[in-house]
């Protein structure tokens, strides 16, 4: 099941795409209609998410039935970030090869020798933790911060947490995923550059209003299939500008979700992103955005989450 | 004025704090006492700050008239994190006394020299984003978690954005923030060392369940005055242990929030911090905390946030 939310009438409301016919189901309408009082509201993808396996389950019959009345055309409709606030953002750096890439143009650009990747990063993932009050979703315009020169996409394969998680096994963690979407991080590397020396995470390289994408729409971890070898490209103004595959992650995302509950309650409507697939930014090669860029993540069995970068 | 979350018949509700009295009014129950369908509910911290002005003169009043049926002792309550989910947390560095002691610190534990301050670190506040999910009140037990063995606490002032802030200039973030708490930012050392070479920021060296304590109250900004002269102290089993004052934030609180609202929106419900004053924290010693340890806070103005660590 792909799972959107869309702008209807000044509300934000929750949706499944059925992308081969084109149509869009709003939940709330669609279970109002066909039980009145029902018990379960839909009012949003958190509530959905909230209402574990019983709301799923409620979403799939009302799928099965599709009332007319609740549908409409997935043409017409204004899609939104799938969760416009997450309950988190954590994004890691599990791409070997991005990693590698990453760190050679960090010395060209700063002049100073980048260590050897640590041998601790091969054995845990890393992550930092994002805003979660800048997300936008597809065919929304980023705005580019005017302290930064060098703007940069980042294509990168993102699952949302279904379930509250701590202390859980791996395989508990898998089961706890509620399904994926694609994450643009747009990041300002002149700014990384001048934070990177303090050691605390992305600032204001990725703090900034509209900076983080979320999108097209979250499709469900049964219709995903094996999360782990998902084809991956990123085109700018239509040409491909690289690519790989989620068979890649050094750590699989069931284990970092076990790995970050260790102690901790990782909440329902978390989003753990997987960092930048290897060439799936810019500044691996030194390209980085012009303004009115157009740029399309496209992710297998997900789909394309795109969008244009803007200079005021 | 002195705000408050206490737990309340399985409620979190919101009160006034009058220390002198030793009493604390419940502002929901007060406002539906005196002014029946009133306009602000009340409901919870959030819902006070997102009121904006009118929201908290209309506390104002209530507290001018201190209906006795929505009142009870200070000493019996059960005191919460005043604002028990954070919008967001940011936590700063911005001792520069603090910076210098840790960092021979980390020289001795990992046998690297450090790098020198960063000129960059006077121009511009350095924050990393903290876990909101995750924080306790006072008098709450934190609870040690298995990975560590250094656990150690941080010694923080703390304020809370009020209104909305985006390219706020310093005088407006000034008038932005609605008051000031206590932030204790318990921290696992040897995890530090573990995730230090990786740039990220922190990741589970204080990412868990109960790692960070705010409280006992939000003191409103009119009340405290100067946040920057505020006398700051910590002792651990009732022995001093660290001190200092806020006047020796190299970057101040209103220049911070400045800061980071460039060309993004900062939320009421943010909590911004300090980061830990000089000597206000046991890595800058090589002390660090033991099982059943009492660590208490204490800042002028604020008052005392005192909480237990308990390792299972």
């Amino acid at each position: 099941m792909k799972l959107a939310t869309i702008a209807d009438g000044g509300e934000k409301v929750l949706c499944v795409v059925d992308q081969e016919a084109g149509r869009l189901l709003k939940l709330g309408l669609a279970s109002t209609t066909l039980e009145p009082g029902a018990a379960h509201p839909f009012l949003s993808m958190i509530d959905l998410l909230d209402g574990g396996d019983r709301a799923l389950d409620t979403a799939r019959l009302l799928v099965e039935k599709w009332p007319e009345v609740a549908s409409q055309a997935l043409s017409g409709a204004k899609l939104l970030s799938p969760l416009p606030v997450p309950r988190q953002i954590r994004d890691c750096l599990v791409f070997e090869q991005h990693l590698l890439n990453a760190m050679a143009q960090w010395e060209k650009m700063t002049g100073k020798p980048s260590s050897p990747i640590s041998p601790a990063w091969y054995q845990r993932p890393t992550y930092y933790k994002g805003n979660i009050y800048s997300v936008v979703g597809p065919e929304e315009d980023v705005i580019w911060p005017p302290y930064s020169e060098q703007m940069d996409y980042e294509l990168e394969l993102a699952c949302v947490v279904g379930k509250p998680s701590k202390d859980v096994s791996v395989e508990q963690a898998a089961a706890n995923i509620f399904g994926y979407t694609i994450f643009n991080d747009f990041s300002s590397r002149d700014m990384q550059v001048v934070e990177r020396p303090f050691g605390m995470g992305p600032m204001k390289s990725k703090d900034f209003d509209t900076g983080n994408v979320l999108g097209p729409w979250i499709v469900t971890a049964d219709e995903i299939g094996d999360p782990q070898k998902l084809n991956m490209e990123v085109r700018v103004n239509g040409e491909r500008r690289g690519g790989g595959n989620s068979a890649d992650m050094h750590h699989r995302f069931d284990q970092i979700l076990s790995f970050m509950s260790v102690s901790e309650t990782v909440h329902p409507g978390t989003v753990v992103a997987s960092g930048t697939v290897g060439t799936g930014c810019g500044l691996e090669s030194g390209e980085f955005l012009r303004p009115m860029d157009v740029v399309e993540l496209e992710i297998e069995r997900i789909g394309v989450l795109r969008n244009r970068i803007i200079r005021p």
